[in-house]
C-alpha cells in the first residue's frame, strides 16, 4: 500500500517524460495520492515537473499543486499562464489555498488571475483573504464551511448543507448562526444524523448552547495553535469585529504552522538561516550557513583582541583553561536562552516576571557554578597545575557560569520586548557573546590575582 | 470568552480550597473547560489539586485528569484509591486514554484498578492496549470507533452507529469492514447523511472503494506522524497482522507526538535533558543542565591537556586565535549535525547515501572554509599580526571547518545507525568534540610551520 519513491522509479518517470510517453505517465499517476505525485514533482527538474503537471487531470493537478514544496510550487506557477492558473487551478481549490497560492505571485499576476475567475463570489473571497496579514487567523482560514440558521428545520438544514458541502471533503462541525450571520453555537454531524428521524425539529432545539471557542481574524497564528492545542480542537471558527462568522481554521493548517515554528526555532538554535534542508544545493546551504560563521568569526577576532590586550605572552599558562572557560560559558548561555524561548512560546499570565526569572536563573547558575568550579579546582590540583592558576580558573569559571546564566536569560527576553525573534539568542550569537564575556572575566580574575598575590607570572605545571 | 489564569484568581481559589468553600469552587468551575481546570490544577499544590479534583462532577473530573501535565497527573493519581480510579475515572474515558493513565501506575495498582472495572469489555480493551510498546501505533490508538459492515443497509448502519457513537465526541470517518472485521474502505458522515433518504441502500453501494491508508499496530509513532502529515489525515485506522481493524489514531494524539519530538530535539540541541521547563524548580533545572555542563568540562580539560602537550609557553602568541578556531569548529559542527538530524526525521528512499552526504558536506565545508580563512588571513594581516601566525591560523581554520563539517555529518549518521537518537550530536557533544579537534589541528599546523619555516617562537604583534 505504501508508496515509495525510489531512484529507479524516478529514473523511469524521467525517461517517460523525456520520451513524451503521456499514456504511461497518465496510467502510472492515476492511482497515486496527490501527495505522492507532489513528492515525485519535488524531485523532478522544473521543466519535467511542468510537463507532468500538464498531463494530470485538472482536479488532481490542483490537489498536487497544493502539496508541493513552496519553492517548487512557485517555480511551477511561474511556468503557467494566468489563464491556466485561474481556470484549471484556482477554480478547483478552496479559497484559503487559492489565497496561499496567489500570495506567491507578483501583484500584477495576482490581479490578472483574479480577473480571469468566472465565479465572482470566489474572486471576492480570494481578494478578501489576500488582505489579511500573514501569520494571522485571517490568512489561515478557509471560508468554505457548513453554516445553518437557528430557525431552520432539520429538513431545511440538510437541504442547504447539501449545497454548502459540495466543495468540502469533510464536515467537521456545523455552525449555527442567526440571521445576522453571528455565531450562536455548533452542531455535530452525529447529533444531526441521529436526529434526522424528525425532519421538522428546528436547529434551535438541537444545537449545543455552550460557549463556542473562536478566534478573531487578527489573532496571531501562534495563538490559534495554542488555543486549538489546549482545547484539542479539530476546527475553530473565525469571527470578524461584529462577531459574524467569516471562516474556519482546520487542524491540518495548524499542524503546518506548528511544524514551521519548531523548524525555525531549531534552525536558529543551530545557526542556520530558515528554510534550507540537506537536500538543497551546496550553494544554497553555504549561503544559509556562512553568515552565522562570520558572526562567530567576528566574536573570535574580538577574543583575539582581548587576549592581545591582556597580553597572553606575560602569562602563557593562562591559555590552558581558555577553551574550558569559553565553552562552558557558551553551553550555559545556550541552555538558559533555550528555556526562555520555550517559556515565551507557552506564555501564561502566571509566568514569573523578568526579575523572578533572573533570580531563579541566578539560583540555578549558583548551583551549577559551585559544582563545576569545585570539580575544576579539584581536577586541576590533582593534575598538579599551579595553585594560582587553579584558583584563577575556578573563580573565573564560577563567575562565567553565573554571568552566562543571566545574560542567556536576559538577552532573549530583551529581544522579545523589542519584537525580535528571541530564538535568535539561542544560536551562535549567545555562544559568541559568552566566549568573549568568559575571556574578559578570566583574564580580569587572572590579572587581579597576579597583581595582588604574586609578582611572578604563572608558569605551566 | 478567553479564560486566563491570573495570580489573583489562583490566590482566591487557594483560599476557597483552604477554607473548604466547596459551593464557591463548584460554582466557579462549572462553566470552565476541562483544559482550563487542568491549567489551574497544574498550578496548585498537589493536596489542593486533589481537593479540587474530588469536588468536580465525575465526568468532568475525568476529562480534567486527561488534560493535566504528566507529572501532576501521576501525583494526583497516587493520592486516589484504586476504587476511585476505576469507578470514577477509567469508566468515564476512552480506552486509549485509560491505558495512558494506567501506564503511569505501578503494575500492582494497574491490576487492582482493572480488576475493579465493571465493564469487562473495557477491561479487556485496556489490558490489550497496555501490551503495545510505547512509541508504536498500538499505544497511540483508541479502540472506540464507528464501524459498519458492508452488507448492512443504511438504516441498519445508522441503528448500529447510534450505539457505537455513544462514547464518541466526534465521528471522523465510518469504517466499512467485512464479516471478518477486515477493513474494506471508509465512508464519510457526509455521504451517509445525504444518502439517508434511501434507507435500504446497502453500505456496499456507498463506500469509497479507493485504497484506504492505514498503519499497523507496530508502526513507529514517528512514521504515523509522517503518514498523517503527508496525506493530511485527521484520523488513520490501525490494523493487526490479519488486516483486521483494531483501532484508530486521531490527529490530536499526533499533534502531541509532534510537539514532543520537536521539544526533545530542541532540548538536546541546547544541552538540556528532556522534560524540563523554566517554571520547574531550581533543583530540577540544575539536574537537567549540570550533566551537559560536565560533558563540556571534560572536553575543556582535554583541551587543557592538549594545550599542555603542545606547550603553549613556547609559543604563547598562538593563544590569540584559539577561541576563534574552537568556536568556528563548534558552530560548523552544530550546523552540519542539525541538518542531518532534520534529514533523518524526514527520510525518503531518494535520500543521498552516507557517501553522497559527506561529499556534499565536503563541498559546503570547502566553500565556507575558503571564505572564512581568507577573511581571517586578511583581517589578521590588517591588524599587523605576524605573517607566520596569520598563516597558521588561516590554514588551521580552513582544515577545522572541513573536518567539523564532516564529523558533524558523520557522527549523527553513525548514532542513528546504532539506534541512538542522532539529536544527541547537535548539543554540547559536538561543540566539545570539535573544540578539541580544532585545537589539535591548530597546534599541529603551528608545530609544522614552526619547525619548518622558523626557528623562532611566534611573538605577539
Amino acid at each position: 500500500m505504501q508508496f515509495e519513491l525510489t531512484k529507479e522509479l524516478l529514473a523511469d518517470l524521467r525517461k517517460w517524460i523525456g520520451d513524451g510517453k503521456d499514456t504511461s505517465l497518465h496510467e502510472f499517476t492515476k492511482d497515486l495520492h496527490p501527495a505522492d505525485i507532489a513528492e515525485i514533482m519535488n524531485a523532478l527538474r522544473i521543466d519535467e515537473g511542468v510537463y507532468l503537471y500538464r498531463i494530470l487531470d485538472e482536479e488532481r493537478a490542483a490537489e498536487v499543486m497544493l502539496e508541493l514544496d513552496e519553492d517548487v510550487q512557485e517555480q511551477i506557477l511561474s511556468n503557467l499562464t494566468s489563464r491556466e492558473i485561474a481556470e484549471e487551478l484556482i477554480e478547483n481549490i478552496d479559497s484559503d489555498d487559492a489565497a496561499d497560492v496567489l500570495s506567491g505571485l507578483s501583484e500584477e499576476k495576482q490581479e490578472e488571475v483574479i480577473a480571469l475567475l468566472e465565479d465572482t463570489n470566489q474572486a471576492n473571497d480570494i481578494k478578501d483573504l489576500l488582505t489579511y496579514d500573514e501569520g494571522t487567523a485571517g490568512a489561515l482560514m478557509a471560508v468554505e464551511m457548513v453554516k445553518v440558521q437557528a430557525q431552520w428545520t432539520v429538513a431545511q438544514a440538510i437541504r442547504e448543507m447539501r449545497k454548502q458541502a459540495e466543495d468540502l471533503d469533510n464536515i467537521y462541525t456545523i455552525y449555527v448562526v442567526n440571521d445576522q450571520d453571528q455565531l450562536l453555537g455548533t452542531l455535530s454531524m452525529k447529533t444531526l444524523i441521529f436526529a434526522s428521524a424528525s425532519m421538522r425539529t428546528t436547529i434551535k432545539e438541537l444545537y449545543k448552547e455552550s460557549k463556542v471557542r473562536f478566534v478573531n481574524y487578527d489573532t496571531a497564528a501562534e495563538e490559534v495553535v495554542r488555543v486549538m492545542q489546549k482545547y484539542d480542537l479539530v476546527v475553530i471558527p473565525v469571527l470578524d469585529d461584529d462577531e459574524r462568522l467569516i471562516g474556519r481554521i482546520t487542524i491540518d493548517d495548524i499542524v503546518d504552522v506548528m511544524q514551521e515554528e519548531a523548524d525555525r526555532d531549531y534552525q536558529l538554535a543551530s545557526g542556520i538561516s530558515e528554510d534550507v534542508e540537506s537536500s538543497d544545493s551546496v550553494w544554497t546551504l553555504t549561503r544559509a550557513r556562512l553568515p552565522w560563521l562570520l558572526i562567530g568569526m567576528i566574536g573570535g577576532m574580538s577574543s583575539a583582541y582581548i587576549i592581545g590586550v591582556f597580553d597572553i605572552t606575560q602569562n602563557p599558562a593562562m591559555a590552558i583553561f581558555m577553551p574550558l572557560i569559553a565553552a562552558t560559558g557558551g553551553n550555559v548561555g545556550v541552555q538558559s536562552a533555550a528555556l526562555v524561548v520555550k517559556a515565551l512560546a507557552n506564555q501564561s499570565a502566571l509566568d514569573e516576571t523578568v526579575w523572578q526569572k533572573l533570580v531563579k536563573e541566578f539560583g540555578v547558575g549558583l548551583l551549577n557554578a559551585t559544582v563545576c568550579s569545585l570539580i575544576l579546582f579539584a581536577a586541576s590540583q590533582l593534575f598538579h597545575f599551579e595553585l594560582m592558576l587553579s584558583l584563577t580558573a575556578s573563580i573565573a569559571l564560577f563567575s562565567v557560569i553565573i554571568f552566562a546564566s543571566l545574560s542567556g536569560t536576559f538577552i532573549p527576553l530583551m529581544l522579545n520586548k523589542v519584537k525580535i525573534d528571541p530564538a535568535l539568542a539561542t544560536g551562535p550569537f549567545i555562544t559568541t557573546a559568552n566566549d568573549i564575556l568568559g575571556l574578559i572575566i578570566y583574564f580580569s580574575v587572572g590579572h587581579y590575582f597576579l597583581s595582588h598575590y604574586s609578582n611572578l607570572p604563572l608558569s605551566l605545571f
